[in-house]
């Protein structure tokens, strides 16, 4: 019964999609406006008129508007894959710096839209201007947030006095192992797509107009399981085998996004209002222990059920967690270093985490997977919020016994942008 | 028009599903049956069993057999993600190397099918059984296709004997720059499926169940454009923007794929009737370089138009090469030195491709992007097919300019089991 519940459940998303298709066609674009605004209106305008392009295909449902208040990419619910880059400056002008961020911004506009990257893709006498490899794909949700590092406001651009005063280097974690080239970068670009050939495209073209201007300093892919593979579209399991991100504050919920996500025009700096302090740490996993570890160790570790993700003790994957709580030998039902207890901290201090798993592949060094968690998180203030409740984490988290932090970064990333404007317009 | 002509046609795709689910409810299985002979019927049988449980969501769509004449993952359309896993062996009992492939058959068996391997995923006083990171999933069309190398039959296990006639190291080639961490094995796994998470546990709970009499030697995850997100369905691009696999033969075409993948009783062993040979090639692509060349250029380089796939001077992606043809110059239309005219050779030696890209991020040596194409071919006489193919290539390929090989391996791949046996058993 449940698969026939199931493929009810996707017929009727597939004929109110295809009813909305029709109303859209007769009917105009404003009755698929869900309070989007101008940026919304725009986007479905857009949208549409892809549509109407043959060679465009199923565009309508794979596309994340560019434009808005806000960078997409940082409340966008996750998807699939993500390529993270961080780039280096190779120049000390402003100008060029401004330029690159204003190629980038056509660039990712095209991208995000499903289109190759400029206007010479067709003249036998130029290197194409898109190296070409999504073409005939769609947009894939396909988002790409930018943001700059705390070494981005050192002596070279004039831009010192405008770090944003509650944003600097993290400082070093107790157990930390970092490597030099896991960690740091004067730009950061998020890249999330649910097609990971669009994701590596959309770094690579980035890269390549940043001759000159910018290097890559690091790039690391990452992954979730992914959507068409994955009927019960529930919390993501990390490589360890648990579900991860069960306590992530609700997206939807502007209110929350607000107090937790969003950086005010008080938070830091005036021009990082609408933006966001993200976080990213690479976090290589001891793959080998913990698959000798026994599953009543696995759980105390998390403080979860591997099976369900209930907190120990309950059913429920959303249950909220009772610090209080005893199991029947009267001891606390979450392990007072457990993971969960411990990242719950009073329950107030909220992060988003957008985290993905990653593989490196071997190491060649120990004959070891070389995988783990490519965390990334959101805050308004990172000291805040990331801070205290790393440093919770790493003096007494039990997992630490199965981790190891091996790259760190901070990136202020800026508010969004209009069409005719760029990202990083308000510092720049 | 088209973006509703593409609704309709989903819709009509899920309702024939859920019709024939509930046909399959009420009437049994026989229904279902599309000649699959006895192997498809315990498949489809197997599957409605699955249905039945609720936690298994849509796995009936997702689901490819592991059982049957033939390994799966060799004419298995291609899926969305590789992870290949090259092994050493750390033994050299013959006892153990069975043991070892009767283990890896049963997990096979177990995660093809969507279940979590063996039966201690529950008891607290034990490591799990299956790392869990695919519970909840779709089997994601895994397939795990096993084979072993040259090195295989040297004195180790007493089968210097049984090495195929046609079966050994490849010769080095003209160009290669092989790097020993990337070259060969005593056995190579080809894991495939559409959601590279599931793709990544296979070859971490075979690997894990390996431990004590294999190790590691090398492990590359690959990619293709990726389903949810491609409307066209068409042949898929390389990292060069290029269309990559048009020639290829067709896996629905039995007589041909006999004549070109399958061993017969006579190519090398007999215990390889029903098996085939693969060939893997790690092929870095010089990114930066291909991507300051001009279109033309790149167009000259592969014989064929980049945004259509066709032979060039041809609009028909599947047009055939025409050796002959001239263009307006009085010229060959197919340059001398293109790779679609040197790999065609005499248009009878074929291979089955089944590549997939691949990006290791930044080589921190070089600060370029480490990327491209981890080829993979099937044939019946690797000496015969591939060797000759790729003599002809290094040696006058334009596209040299712009690759370097990296990586090499052979494995002979054994022909498939029913269940009860082990995959290996005829050699072993």
């Amino acid at each position: 019964m449940e698969d026939l519940n199931t493929a009810d459940s996707l017929l009727n998303k597939r004929l109110s999609r295809r009813e909305m298709l029709k109303i859209a066609g007769v009917g105009g674009i404003g009755l698929l406006l869900g309070g989007g605004g101008a940026y919304g209106a725009l986007a479905v305008k857009e949208t549409l008129a892809k549509n109407s392009a043959p060679s465009k295909g199923d565009a309508s449902g794979s596309r994340v508007g560019f434009y808005g208040e806000h960078q997409a990419g940082i409340i966008t619910p996750a998807q699939h894959f993500l390529s993270f880059a961080s780039f280096d400056l190779t120049t000390s002008s402003l100008a060029d710096v401004r330029q690159l961020f204003q190629s980038w911004t056509e660039a990712a506009a095209a991208m995000t839209s499903g289109d190759l990257i400029g206007n010479s893709n067709n003249n036998l006498n130029l290197p194409p201007s898109d190296t070409g490899e999504t073409a005939g794909l769609s947009p894939s949700k396909l988002t790409i947030t930018f943001g700059v590092g705390p070494s981005f406001f050192d002596n070279r651009f004039g831009l010192a006095g405008k770090r944003p005063t509650t944003f600097g280097e993290l400082p070093k974690f107790r157990g930390d192992a970092l490597q030099t080239e896991w960690c740091g970068g004067d730009i950061g670009v998020q890249v999330c797509a649910d097609d990971l050939q669009v994701a590596f495209h959309a770094v690579r073209n980035l890269a390549r107009i940043a001759r000159g201007t910018a290097v890559l300093r690091w790039m690391q892919d990452g992954f979730q399981r992914t959507g068409p593979a994955d009927p019960s579209n529930g919390t993501p399991r990390n490589l360890m085998g648990f579900k991860d991100g069960t306590g992530n504050p609700d997206i939807a919920d502007a209110q929350a996004m607000k107090e937790i996500v969003w950086a005010g025009s008080g938070d830091g700096a005036a021009w990082m209002k609408g933006g966001s302090y993200l976080v990213a740490r690479r976090i290589r996993m001891r793959i080998e222990i913990w698959d000798r570890s026994t599953l009543d160790d696995q759980e105390r570790t998390f403080g979860r059920h591997r099976d369900t993700g209930a907190p120990l003790g309950m059913r429920d994957e959303f249950a909220p967690l009772d610090l209080n709580a005893k199991n029947t030998a009267g001891e606390p039902a979450l392990p007072m270093n457990s993971h969960s207890r411990l990242a719950h901290m009073d329950g107030a201090t909220k992060i988003l985490r957008r985290a993905y798993s990653y593989t490196g592949g071997m190491d060649a060094k120990t004959g070891q997977l070389d995988a783990g968690l490519f965390f990334i998180s959101y805050q308004r203030d990172i000291q805040k919020q990331f801070i205290p409740m790393q440093q919770i984490l790493a003096a007494s988290d039990k997992l630490n016994e199965y981790i190891v932090h091996v790259g760190s970064a901070a990136f202020a990333c800026f508010p969004g942008t209009r069409p005719g404007g760029y990202i990083g317009e308000t510092l720049f």
